[in-house]
């Protein structure tokens, strides 16, 4: 980058040398992610890296949190490096069932970071939020594999294909509701563990989000709680904000209410019109999808009532 | 800064040379302040840059805003130099009024930049948010005089004195309403341009505010709308959000539905109490609403509709 | 935007309506941009002002700037609606510059806003800086028309020719930079507006400069002037910052020393690798990359001295 | 928030409630603090954490960082609650020593959270540092004991001392170095566990930091590394960056260049003075500054080589 006369150079390779596409702190095989929660009482920390120690694990990190000082629920999420991991966790998990989750009474789940998580992503029409995380996986910076991306316009079929990833389209809309949902779900069921909603203007039921038996992730173009529901940056206009914000949240049965994962804002003014606030707000959306789906596929996040402990 | 070795010497001298205290831009003598407002047509500011050139000011700047292409709004703010403005002033008002007003059919107003805003700071017992701006104004950063605090309560006499401003104590709380706005109107009335309420914890009527007859600003402790009414802080935690913020604005009849002039955030997560989140916040707090009152003191804050436009 | 249970629905259409694809603040046909530079004296706005009315022109919008209070030099960029204006370029141009330009000592420039700049990028092997331009110019938020990307590897042409633009592969390295030199100017005079260099990883010659004449815009990633050179997220790892960004420049001869035009940063911590302030750097260079491109096809850029005015 | 016609009241104690002074996460009485370094190995987690179940401690919370995935340098913060830790500290402190600290070659350092870092300030004409940080003690937010403050100018007597803190004028500046040092040594030596340079201009030679004896932290009216050394504002205005930031770091023979504990910056544009840079920088410095101070009295910083670890 730029105009000799000074001894400095610029050399591709040693560039390359800086910049290996995707980041491997650590080598994935053989990393285990151990998310676990129960009512917090002393001991906890001790049993849990007291039972990895012993297994030959070595504890990598190590992150808890409790709602209160006492008496509260606990939470803990370990990483853990253990040869063999693969071969070795149907025991693991039985093992550690027996020797510390059920005298602690916790819950807990066990998970490989070898074995990335299978993605299914809905949109619409509006294509920056899909090609964001499409682009983020290419680079090797998410952790995860999209099995496929159901649109229920035509319309983003050019721009994903080329990533090499199937696009199926799915007429969605109030009149066909039903049949729909069944076309999606029938597509989904047993081949996807997240479900991820980028800008998918359709509603979704109940007795979808029952079938699908999978966490949904969802961006909304506002700050929540501002702006629930329809047209946030025309209402945002309207109300003469001087921020405007996205929110990415896992689903639930009720409105824009779920569990907040992740938010940002970008600053804007009287002169910028709707259509402004459209824009810029999309830069903050995909930034908000990407980090809370990559924190989802990292198994960083824990929900609790209605909301996330991010890790 | 630190540590000999060198032969940077930092010397108290250059240090002073390079901040002085209070920043000069423009010799505030003989600066006027144009703010107007009218429908939309062509030839607006060549009408009122022509007349402030032949009455022999010079433009500083001239900022502008349209709320349509065409057939909107218009605002615009100049500021001008012109020698001998105090006693110009009243014949400068009314040729204006008179050769390009009422032409265009324009609401406008004329201040001088030499003339502080006169400023009563009505608070309860948190000190963060007058405290911020008694110390910026002896700092030299605000324009502006103020001229008394009123406290509900007397907890915050001893903070406010030092800084040479009266403090008087008006007690106030639901089953004595009536008469506390009056003893504080005794003593606003025609001695003030602007009214701060600095995390004061009372309701006004609407009497108190069409007696006042001035602008008023309140600072809230959300990022509205969001949070409207009691509590944001501990009704942030519960929602879980990943950002808190605050909001400065203009005071009207609805309960935190004045224009917004300012608001800004900063990030939060899990970890944080709601003693947490109010401690951050209070940095938020004192940050917008101080900037809220520089650009009202400054006459950069039209009002349109229940919007503003910050120039 | 998700499950049933309230009366809101969520209709495509209704979503379409707010979000067109690309912004149109105003037609930009007929739209006429007018920057100038010239010794700071009174009259300066009104003069252009009341040319351009006179002209039949109505101004749109007209910022300014001066260097000092008084005897400084001045800035102004003026957008005015000017019906039939490219037809009455040539003649608005020459009247300007005798009645207003010459008397005044101006340096000024007319542009039409319906004549996008004809842009070309070189990247050589990183793809999110030149991916971001090639989207955001497909959704209509850069006013550009990308005439051909030049790439010193290969590897970016499968990324950049479903966008429908050239991509055309010249090697340049050390050894043959003369040759590639002259085959990149063979390509680009009289065909370019702009040049970007898009995470351009090769010195470019004082030569090839003065012959390209034409303005280049190079992303650096680090926060200028901290980390000039080469393997800045390195450097910034060893000294332990907790920000790391990036800055958009105009190229000149001395090596990331030109005109700044935008910056931004993010925060980082202990525990990101260099590999992990690659990652998260790559999103503000994008980000700010593409900003200061809008903000030049707008001309909104000002160049004086070593530094930039951005209206 | 104001204005009745809605029935929603803001009552003072309601409020109160929500705002207690100070905050209380914890109480800090028995919360102990281990802070560690050594090569990293396995089993260090269970071995610390065994350690302090077994002494009868409830681990609150724990953070660990790596420099490597193997074979690097071990960090870990421990947060615990131990009944009675006053009388028990001396023997756990050794009984650690010899189980855990010895075995693993650690580095540790053990703190009671009751007992609260005693500060000494110094500074010369600038307030905002000063006052941010005595403010912030007198609200309860920062853990520490200001013992007293030292000007090298007598201008900010009258601002300390309101806070019941002892304002101490010891004159200092290049001709009278080595007697000025000597005073403040005399004042410093064995009262202090924590200096802070609250915009102090005046240099330090190393032969004061070495009979100090105690961690300095000094504030940098910069982003470092970018302009280091005197008037960085001005060099900032002159090199055109459209961001001023400032870093708090610890104090080491090499000027401005010792680890950094936090940084952070603001916005700025060609429209700013350097008088407005000095302004605008002055609130992030006392942000920065505050932040940094309440991390080193918490213990949560690690210095590793010129980095730091700040969990």
């Amino acid at each position: 980058m730029i105009v000799a006369q000074t001894d400095v150079e610029i050399n591709d390779v040693v560039a390359g040398a800086e910049y290996p596409v995707g980041h491997a702190a650590l080598p994935v095989k053989d990393v285990g992610r151990l998310l676990l929660r129960c009512g917090d009482r002393p001991g906890l920390v001790a049993a849990v890296s007291t039972f990895l120690t012993r297994a030959g694990a070595n504890i990598v990190s190590l992150d808890q949190h409790s709602t209160q000082p006492t008496g509260g629920t606990f939470f803990q999420r370990t990483i853990f490096h253990l040869p063999g991991l693969a071969t070795a966790r149907d025991g693991l998990e039985q093992d550690f069932a027996e020797q510390v989750g059920a005298p602690y009474g916790m819950d807990f789940r066990l998970t490989e970071a070898a074995i990335p998580k299978r993605l299914a992503i809905m949109a619409s029409t509006e294509d920056h939020c899909l090609l964001d995380l499409l682009w983020r996986n290419r680079r090797g910076e998410l952790d995860m594999s999209v099995v496929m991306v159901i649109g229920n316009h035509p319309d983003l079929a050019d721009a994903v294909r080329p990533f090499g990833v199937p696009f199926l389209h799915v007429p969605a809309h109030k009149d066909i509701r039903e049949k729909a949902e069944q076309r999606q779900l029938d597509l989904l069921r047993g081949n996807v563990d997240l479900m991820v909603l980028a800008r998918y203007m359709q509603i979704l039921t109940p007795q979808f989000l029952q079938q699908l038996d999978c966490p949904l992730i969802n961006i909304h173009h506002s700050f929540l709680p501002a702006f629930i529901g329809a047209a946030p940056y025309r209402r945002a206009k309207e109300r003469g904000v001087k921020l405007v914000g996205a929110t990415a949240h896992y689903v639930t049965e009720d409105l824009d209410e779920g569990p907040i994962i992740e938010q940002d804002v970008v600053r804007v003014d009287h002169r910028h019109s709707v259509e402004d606030l459209t824009r810029l707000g999309a830069d903050v959306e995909r930034a908000v999808l990407s980090r809370a789906v990559l924190w989802h596929c990292e198994d960083r996040i824990i929900r609790y009532r209605n909301q996330t402990i991010v890790f």
